[in-house]
Order: C-alpha cells, then sequence, then structure tokens
C-alpha cells in the first residue's frame, strides 16, 4: 500500500473510498486560473515552471481532488520534434504540417530535459507544494499524428486517412518516430518526480476497430511495454493510464494493451467495460463533462449513475469521460467531489 | 420475394448477392452533381421536384447502385414545423434556434403533403425514371432537436446538454414533437411511393447509453411502432432502417428498436454487431467513407474486410458507415461497387 488512494487504486488495491480526479482540471473553468492566463499566452504558461505549478495546483486546494495533472498540452512533445506550434481560438495548429515522407525525415527524436526542461522543473516545483500524487501526459502517438498531419482540429480526417490508406507506411514511419518521442519523454516526466503517466489518444474513436488495432493501439502498447521495462520504471514503478476517447468498440482488444489503468469516456457503461476488461486494469472515468452543466440535483444523480456502474471492484477512479468544459460551474465540481466522497466512502 | 435484392435483404430474405447503395450518394463527390447544384442554392436543389429527382437518378446511372436515396436534407421536417433553416458553408444553420419551452412551444406539427409537397412530388418523378427502389428520409428526434437547439454543428453540444441535463421536461416535449413529425412524414413519403425509409441518428453518438436509450432510442422506436401500426405501411409494409452514428456502445438495446434493417458507421465490427442482435434485423454498413481516399487496391481490401465481417447472412446491405465525402474520387466508388458485386455474386 503506498500513501495515496489514487495510486493504490490504479493498482486495483483495497481503499477506503474512490478517488477522485478531472482530465483538465487546471483549466479555464476556474477563475483562479483565468486570472493567470490572462497574463501570457498558453504556450507561455505552458513554458513558465512557477506558473504552470500554480494553476496545477489550484484544483488540488480548491476541491481536494486527489491527484493532481501537471498543466501542460498532450502536443508539446510534437513541437519538441521540429513542428511550430500555436494555440489560437479554434485549437492548436501546427504551421507546417506533416504531408509527406520528407516532413516525416526531417522530425528529430528531441531530448525531452533538453527540449522541453519547463516540464520537468515543473513537476520539482509542484511535487513540492503538494501531498497528493502528481500525474504527468502525453498524447498517444495515433492522436499526437492527427493533430500533426491534419494541422489543427478536423472534422472528417480528410489529410490523416489519406496518408493511412494511400501511403500506410510513411504513417507507420511517423507513428513510430511518435512513439519513441513519447516513451522517452514520459521516462524523463518519470524521473523527474511524476507519479503516474497518462497517454491520452483523444482521436483513437475516429478510427474502425481494424484500424484502431493497427494505428493507435500498436504504438500505445509499444509506449507501455518500453516504459515497464524501462530503468526508470524499474526505480518507480509508477501505474500507467492509457485513456481511450471512444473506447466502446475496442475494449476488447484493450484487455491487452499492458496499461496498470483503462481511461474511458461517457459513451460506454463502466459494469459493461469491467465485464469485458475483468480483472486485468483498473478503470478511470467516466461522467459526461456536459453533466456538469445540468443541475447540481443532476449531478447528484449522475455521479451515482456512473459510480454504481463502476460496481465494487477497487481498481477504481471517478473522473469524467473527457476534460472538464470552460464554461462548468467550479461548484458543480465542488458537488460532484463531494457526490463521490460520500457515496463511496466505506 | 420482392423484385429487388435491396428490398429483399432488408426483410432477410435469400439474395442472389449483397445489394450495395451509399449514404449522400447522390451528392457534391459527383461532378454531374455539382453541375446541376451550380445553378441553385442547396435549398432550391430540394424543393425543385425536377432537379431533386435528376440528382437522385445519377448515381444509379453512373454505378449501378441497388437503390436510390431522395436528394433532400434530414432537417426539411425542422424547417417545416416553423425554424428557419439557411445552408452555409459551415452547413446548415438555424437563424432562431430553440432555447427554451416558449420556443417549443411555438413549433407545429406541419401536415407533411401541404408543407413540403416538394418532397412528395420528386418521389413520384423518381419512381418513374428507376428500377431499384427508392429510400426516403428523416432526420431522428434526437439529431433533429440537436440541430434545432445548437442552430448548427457544434463540438461539445453544449445548448443541447444543458437541456437534457437541466431541463429534462422541456427536451422531451420537443422530441416528442419531433416524432410526431418525423412519423406523419415517413408515412407520407411512403404514400408518395418511398419503397423503404431511413430514420438517420447522425448524432447519435455523442450520448452516454443511459441518455441514448432515454432521448435517442425512445423516440427512434415511437416512430418505428407508429410506422409498423399505420395504414400506409400496412398497405405498403416497405423497410425502416435505423442508422445510428456511433452505434456501438448501443448495440444490446437496439436489438429492440423495432426496425427491420440496423444501419452502422464504420467505428463497429459488424461479426460483432450480428453477434449481438443475431437475426433480429438486417445489417447496412460500414466502410469507413474515407477509405474511398485510399488507393483502389485499398478500397478493393476494405470491401473486402466489410464484407466477410459481415458474414454469410443474407440479411446484408453494403453500404459506407457515414455519408460519401465531396473530395472523393468517383472512379474508387466505381470500384467499390464493383468488388461488392464481384465478392458477392453466388
Amino acid at each position: 500500500m503506498s500513501d495515496y488512494l489514487f495510486i493504490d487504486a490504479c493498482f486495483q488495491k483495497n481503499v477506503p473510498r474512490v478517488p477522485v480526479w478531472m482530465m483538465r482540471q487546471a483549466g479555464r473553468y476556474l477563475p483562479q486560473y483565468q486570472a493567470v492566463r490572462s497574463k501570457v499566452t498558453f504556450l507561455e504558461l505552458c513554458k513558465t515552471p512557477s506558473l504552470a505549478c500554480e494553476v496545477t495546483v489550484q484544483p488540488i486546494d480548491e476541491f481536494g481532488m486527489d491527484a493532481a495533472i501537471l498543466f501542460c498540452d498532450i502536443l508539446i512533445p510534437v513541437e519538441a520534434m521540429g513542428l511550430s506550434l500555436d494555440f489560437t481560438d479554434k485549437g492548436p495548429v501546427f504551421a507546417n504540417p506533416i504531408r509527406s515522407r520528407g516532413d516525416i525525415n526531417k522530425l528529430s527524436i528531441p531530448d525531452p530535459h533538453e527540449t522541453m526542461p519547463f516540464v520537468m522543473d515543473a513537476i520539482g516545483l509542484v511535487r513540492k507544494q503538494i501531498n497528493v500524487p502528481l500525474i504527468c501526459f502525453s498524447g498517444a502517438p495515433f492522436t499526437l499524428a492527427s493533430y500533426a498531419i491534419e494541422g489543427s482540429g478536423s472534422k472528417n480526417y480528410v489529410h490523416l486517412k489519406s496518408m493511412l490508406f494511400s501511403d500506410p507506411k510513411s504513417a507507420h514511419i511517423l507513428l513510430g518516430k511518435l512513439a519513441e518521442t513519447c516513451t522517452e519523454y514520459l521516462k524523463a516526466q518519470v524521473a523527474s518526480g511524476a507519479q503516474a503517466v497518462q497517454l491520452f489518444d483523444s482521436w483513437a474513436g475516429i478510427l474502425s476497430p481494424h484500424d484502431f488495432k493497427e494505428f493507435a493501439l500498436r504504438y500505445a502498447k509499444q509506449i507501455i511495454e518500453s516504459l515497464k521495462a524501462s530503468k526508470e520504471f524499474s526505480e518507480n514503478p509508477v501505474p500507467i493510464i492509457y485513456f481511450v476517447n471512444g473506447c466502446a468498440p475496442y475494449l476488447e482488444m484493450l484487455k491487452d494493451c499492458g496499461a496498470d489503468v483503462l481511461g474511458c469516456d461517457w459513451r460506454v457503461d463502466l459494469a459493461h467495460v469491467r465485464h469485458i476488461i475483468g480483472d486485468r486494469m483498473a478503470i478511470q472515468g467516466n461522467m459526461d463533462p456536459t453533466a456538469l452543466l445540468g443541475t447540481q440535483d443532476y449531478v447528484r444523480h449522475e455521479v451515482k449513475h456512473v459510480v454504481e456502474s463502476a460496481g465494487e471492484h477497487s481498481g477504481y477512479i471517478f473522473n469524467l469521460g473527457h476534460g472538464v468544459l470552460p464554461m462548468t460551474n467550479p461548484e458543480h465540481v465542488r458537488v460532484m467531489v463531494e457526490a463521490v466522497h460520500q457515496l463511496t466512502a466505506q
């Protein structure tokens, strides 16, 4: 047993109550975040360790979350590989998206300590300020490739799918480079003090099951295997969470992904997830983030629904099924956290 | 047995080969469609029977599809209820979206023959010109409500979800009115000569399973039951297809939807669908529309994959898992249709 509810739940050990945290909990819905963010750009916030630390800690102080997640962006390692990243009103944009083998060849496998020292520094600062575990993360290779190829958010993923289906060899080279980058990045995070890591496959749900296996799962598994075999993880056996947005069609395959925890979006019933994956992994999720836009009574009702569908198993962490939305009332987050505590305390 | 492969497959009768058609087959990827469309607006095209007929027939002549689908838009019945509909570069827009009970109260249940005579007229014209069955359609209530409340395409469906979760009573009143409108509309289509009807639940996949049951499936079932009990369907027992985009999480519930055919998006394995739904329905789908952006060899390979996953069951109709994309090469559509014919002829 660790000193932490969250870590114990990740490893399916008995816990006195269900731990809770929230994707994007350090974010725009919090006025104290807005106050910090108003003075700098989004990327400056990511790259200034003292500020990244400040906003990371805010939801812990405010709501008593059972884990912190480092304020950063899933695309930071892609920028470190050589793409020019910017954040606009419409989300992240790469000025020079990947469209050819030549573009892929130009990408480097960066040394994370050299290219992303601000992440490692922020980890050190946060660790001194909080007494709950710190989760760090990366986008998973398929999701990073999606952004890198499309260049921005997309509706039909035409550039991405065109490459997958007309030049799969190039796609695999890109995904391989991304997997290597992610592996080194997550190892460096753990060496710097990360107490859990999460791989975000936010765009996985746009693939047919056989394409998910070939283009997404394969590379997530490769990272997880490399991490588990690494010196960094042998010295600090921190849990690995694989979040798959739109996971429902892929559950059978995900049984063997090797992660300690499966992060689930809201479009799946957790009882069904447990039925499929059995004891192989802990489960994290999965309240619809928009449920927080309902009444406070509705929030309590939905928390109860999600907790009940997760069942009696100790390997369970309450979370949203996706990031909390900017227009969310922080008081509804408080109601959610309290409801989890109240409903699951033994 | 009817004279039509498509109809027989819908009713799970033996067929000599798998029938094939394509969602949005009358659409922007076809130069001959563009030629017609360049002279009128999208809505004018919907509302001019001779032109709607012309573009409906084009893919039948061009590729030998086994069914035609009337050129129209899923939102037409919402316009008939009193919302002002326009089509912009970014898709459909309602100038006066539904945001309150007052807005809902203002909506009428239109007489389809009076408010959408152009649909009925186009059906009559198409029936005279083709010798394959004519499919007509409507958006399903949840999908129509989504557009009506959001007012346009949306990323997080904040207005919609806010109403579902903070004022479900109003949402149910709206969904009930939409279900009644759809029912009358589809009955009128059949009375006018439609030989199959499809309900499009294009936005269903944004809901948690319990919300899908409450806000989407419930109203689709209500329509299907009313249709099956109606005079129009007793006189012309045409098949009913329920297309659910993002169907994977809901398959168990969909077993009892009452439709003759379940239309599936590409993010699910058809062998799995058949395993869950058994003999209760025929299956339609589900090649990833972006597979047509790959090479011709890749298209053949994907057709084979989809046909094999559908298995030996005669209740199967080949289709894409969503509408064909505008940038699709028509020659790849021809390759797809030929591959289905070749692979499934007995």
